[in-house]
């Protein structure tokens, strides 16, 4: 049961999809919200754990620390960052009482989960207008799926998009793309995408392609796509200043840029330099910038990603003009302590500034609104954007779409990835940790860069990255210019890292048939391991662990020099040790604690007891993956069925009756396969 | 057995005692040096362990890294960096082959650890002059002790350094310190000393004391000693550009700061904005800046910590002023990428820009040398300038010093603390992890912040990690100004915080025991279990317990939220879970992995089989701690010693034969007592 409570003069987000009546009083569980303070105060017993807030740093259970929903350019994400690109203000508390909270609200909001006080948790709204819902549930998988009815189905990328991808800043020419996919193909290590980051514009300039560097670009997204790799180029927020520029100029034109105070356009510094920012909280300016990426589909292009959309802002003109003026006076004085720390602190206060923030605006219903008030639905509305277009322009056919910024609301037009980790073990974890939170918030597909974004990576820690990856949706490897090179094909164990891509595309049967089933039922791809066994004290505390759908338990390594490494199985679960698609040993394993060896080239996970795994064969694309068959492994002492679901990957036309197979094995290993496709089995039973 | 070779015109370091004939030809286990390549290349083996390289970031085991000794004040301690504060030339291959390798060269060398080529260790030097000395031993243990013997005995601190202490940046004036003091004091909660940072001085003046803040120190110190307090004052590098302060005029009369090419005194901007650099590399620069101390030692003090000695520069005057004038040019200009960049990395590149460590010199036998041949001796020497002043002013008492950056030799004269960590719970591990590898280079007397130097805390982590430090010699609550408060008695659970430093000082008889016998005979406090389990495979893995001394094995708890962890046990041994000093339980556990419980509030480690452990009772101070007697916890199937040192705890007359007490406690629990001190004794026998 979800109950809505408004508070002052809310401003719209198109966060929920469902009209609820307002409740009145003082708010379930949560008490009286008290205006004064602008905050909610809720006492935290012991045991409670605390779920949710999408994407951010810390555990699976949140308590112990400060997250502020402020979408942020932060590249740093450290254990004392509080936030990052993403607003997520959907919390659940589960123990003493259990329910979930999600405050709709556009401006910046902190949640100080035990922080200040141990037992504690408040929550503060910059202002006080917002709706606040609160979900009454049996359960957390209860509390997620009404939370999920009411925000919308989640977003579904082509099917493509479940491949092996490769990014990095700095495919400078179409010979560099050229290269990373010849080396893959050469190689046979399995691939399905090469992104172009900003090198590929003119001059960092939205909707163009450099000419000179990727020459006849049409012709060059066809040859691509005859060795079945997408290319997939960014979006940025920031519109150049350019005079000649037509997006500039349009956007001038008829007002679809953020303006400031005085109704003049706003100027941020960003890569091209001085840009503005489209208004995609005007629909008008949100649908004509939605168009821009027309120009790309026209060219074959069917996957963006939108970057830069908190919206990043490395300064904006008027301050970085102040900060030079100040500069200046530092000349030959003595700059001790507080002087140098106030010479520093101006320059590295340049980016990402909140007072910044407060220098522009957006028009919303005709109203000209602080951008700091609804600075949490820029990079929703850039890829809400970009998702109308394509529902207008390509109705019938996904397009593959993630952000870097989001608020509720953005899932229904695309996922996120995690945004620019560094080359850390820690980050394995980190990124592995906001899975099933970034699920909560019904934002399925996404993944983190493998191998690490910022800092040199090495060979290990790409290779273990990848199998920690291995069920990820997204599954990424991007690195920055500046970085040692991170593509498989630059270390030495080539064939190791070939078999275990691999492994990836045998196991896509599986993935997308419970991703599509998560999205399609509003549930969740990546579980906490107490959402499925809620009885287990020990299952509450494990940060390491993934339910992955409904058959699998994920337990990566991700240590350096380690060879092994522990987990603990609630039941007893059988242990896949896998090598490559078809050298794996398995091993049923009682319910406790273990240490499990894995050497560098092995991966592990867990399959439940009394679930099936099917398993597919090795592929280079998508494209060439053998539908047609699969391998069901069980694990079993009872009759047990899978719902295998798959389409044709490519519409939008879904039907989860229509698409699913449903295979039975009984006892006695004798399987029966149910459903309009021919699907040839084979069993392995333990 | 230890070999020397010699390379080109070798920088006298002083890092080693003992005078070694040079062996000529190519180099045992390493080869030939590469003149032209400027390296040595060892090929490793998939099974050889690395361990050394003293404070460093990543595991106990150093593979899979690039680390470079430039001693750097870079506060990000992050996998990622490549630098700490230290550097520390020794290392030990452990495999196939089994030996050491020390490189005393006071330039900057990196140690590619199978960092670019996974099977690869290449040592390059910024140039060819250098003494390598090559260690051959029975094992690491072994190599270690020859190692240690070969550069002298370690630093030996007052016990009293042993107790619990106190810091932060912004203790602004004596009723600040006092403030703290009493807190401690008025709720039990035992202290031994509290550091004064930079803010004690008059504007970050060396050996100056701002009589405002801190009137009449001399009574002020006496004040505190009568309440078992130590004040221990911070000094820092750089000494103060002004007219009228002596040490400043001294410098400039008789030519002991660092010079220009020119022979003009190098500036160098850091806390009091300009300062000159005494030469420390100069002995008479050196004795006359150690001679500086004295002003602080006739007040009564009797505890230093040496800061900024790598030595920090927050920038050089004529680079600042390059800057200043560069930064001009931005103004106007459309800012992109490409010019962004230039701006902000000309203003992040002021502090310790290695151009910069080139423009100043030494005067070294006479000779004037580019500080960045002998960069990483600064913080060594500035040490050793207190060091030798201690022993011509105070031969016969102990004065507690550490420093932060440091050079193979200094361990001689101080101990060091590892610099600016974080509050991060990976933080725990990272400093934890430094321990044994700091043994090993001779620095015993040695610990982080506890708590957390930036960023801000939390309650639980400041618990957690004082239960992780609760063996390390130094034991120091530490934090940054701007973060959060982070005395123990500023969280809720004061009682616990309580009960747990109290088991600190229940622990100092068996902590300093060991630690004056590592000392005094050349061995390792903290060791990776490896050493002990040399044929244990598992054991080689283990990051994140440690040896400590003869009889316990730590385990901490470093993880948010949890309560319990993983251990692996390579023989039977008796878990011992300690809420307070006499307030525990044992178990007795078979070798093999186990998951451990322990809340919050309790704290884990173990004791060997047939080893003895001594613990005394509760004190607030380690002068009020009552040495009389001991309650010696076993767990034996056989009849065991245990040889427990003291002393006075204050002089520097050690004698190891005279100041142990001989338990021997037989199998059936009779327990004889031998040596000059009268011990009381119970056992509790298991």
């Amino acid at each position: 049961m979800i109950k809505r409570y408004k508070y002052g003069a809310v401003i719209q987000t198109d966060a929920v999809v469902l009209e609820l009546d307002e409740t009145v009083g003082a708010v379930a569980f949560l008490g009286q919200y008290d205006e004064t303070a602008q905050e909610f105060r809720y006492r935290l017993d012991a045991e409670d754990l605390v779920y949710g807030l999408g994407e951010n740093v810390r555990g699976i259970n949140k308590r112990g620390w400060l997250y502020e929903s402020r979408c942020l350019d932060d590249p740093h994400h450290l254990e004392t960052s509080n936030s990052l690109y993403a607003s997520h203000n959907f919390f659940m508390i589960s123990g003493t009482e259990t329910f979930g909270v999600f405050m709709d609200y556009p401006g910046i909001v902190s949640f100080d989960v035990g922080y200040t006080n141990r037992n504690e948790l408040v929550i503060h709204p910059e202002d006080s207008n917002f709706d606040l819902y609160i979900i009454e549930g049996k359960n957390t998988t209860d509390i997620v799926m009404q939370f999920r009815s009411l925000i919308g189905r989640s977003y579904i990328p082509p099917k493509w998009a479940f491949g092996y991808q490769q990014s990095r800043w700095g495919y400078m020419t179409a010979e560099d793309v050229r290269e990373v996919v010849s080396q893959h193909r050469e190689n046979h290590i399995p691939l399905d995408s090469v992104y172009m980051d900003i090198d590929y514009m003119e001059r960092y300039k939205d909707f163009t392609v450099d000419e000179e560097r990727f020459p006849d670009f049409k012709a060059f997204v066809e040859e691509m796509k005859a060795e079945h790799i997408h290319l997939v180029p960014i979006i940025d927020a920031g519109v150049k200043v350019e005079a000649g520029y037509p997006v500039y100029e349009e956007g001038v034109e008829h007002g679809y840029f953020c303006k400031n105070a005085d109704g003049t356009d706003f100027v941020a510094g960003v890569w091209p330099g001085r840009v503005h920012f489209p208004d995609v909280l005007n629909p008008d300016a949100r649908k004509w910038f939605g168009h821009g990426y027309k120009f790309l589909l026209d060219q074959g292009i069917d996957g963006f990603w939108n970057d830069m959309n908190e919206p990043s802002l490395f300064y904006s003109e008027e301050h970085f003009n102040e900060v030079l003026d100040s500069i200046g006076e530092f000349k030959g004085k003595n700059l001790d302590l507080e002087a140098f720390s106030t010479f520093t602190s101006m320059v590295d206060g340049l980016a990402n500034n909140r007072d910044d923030y407060k220098r522009f605006y957006h028009k919303i219903n005709g109203e000209m609104v602080r951008h700091d008030r609804v600075h949490n639905l820029f990079g929703y509305n850039m890829t809400r954007a970009a998702g109308e277009a394509f529902e207008e322009f390509e109705p019938d056919k996904r397009i593959l779409m993630f952000s870097r910024s989001s608020y509720t609301g953005m899932h229904r037009y695309g996922g996120i990835w995690m945004g620019d980790n560094m080359s850390w073990w820690g980050h394995i974890l980190m990124n592995y940790k906001m899975l099933p939170s970034l699920n909560m918030m019904g934002l399925l597909y996404s993944g983190c860069d493998v191998g690490g974004f910022s800092g040199n990576t090495t060979e290990d820690l790409v290779m273990r990255w990848i199998e920690a990856a291995i069920f990820t949706p997204l599954m990424r490897n991007h690195s920055s210019m500046g970085t040692r090179d991170q593509e498989v094909y630059r270390f030495e164990q080539l064939d190791t890292f070939k078999k275990l891509i691999e492994c990836r595309y045998a196991l896509v049967p599986y993935i997308y048939s419970e991703f599509m089933k998560a999205a399609l039922t509003d549930t969740m791809y990546f579980q906490p391991m107490s959402f499925i066994y809620t009885e287990d004290e020990q299952a509450k505390e494990v940060e390491d662990q993934l339910m992955v759908g409904e058959s699998i338990m994920s337990a990566p390594i991700y240590t350096q020099n380690a060879t092994g490494r522990y987990v603990y199985l609630p039941e007893e679960m059988l242990l896949i040790r896998m090598r490559s698609c078809d050298d794996y040993d398995t091993e049923i394993m009682e319910a406790g604690h273990h240490y499990v060896k894995a050497g560098t080239d092995e991966m592990i996970f867990f399959l439940r007891k009394n679930h099936i795994f099917p398993i597919g064969s090795k592929a280079e694309s998508i494209a060439e993956l053998d539908d047609s068959k699969v391998k069901l492994i069980t694990f079993q002492d009872q009759d047990v069925t899978y719902d295998l679901y798959d389409d044709d990957g490519y519409s939008t036309d879904y039907d989860l009756e229509r698409d699913i197979t449903t295979v039975k094995i009984s006892k006695n290993g004798t399987c029966t396969v149910t459903g309009s496709r021919n699907l040839e089995v084979t069993v392995e039973m333990y």
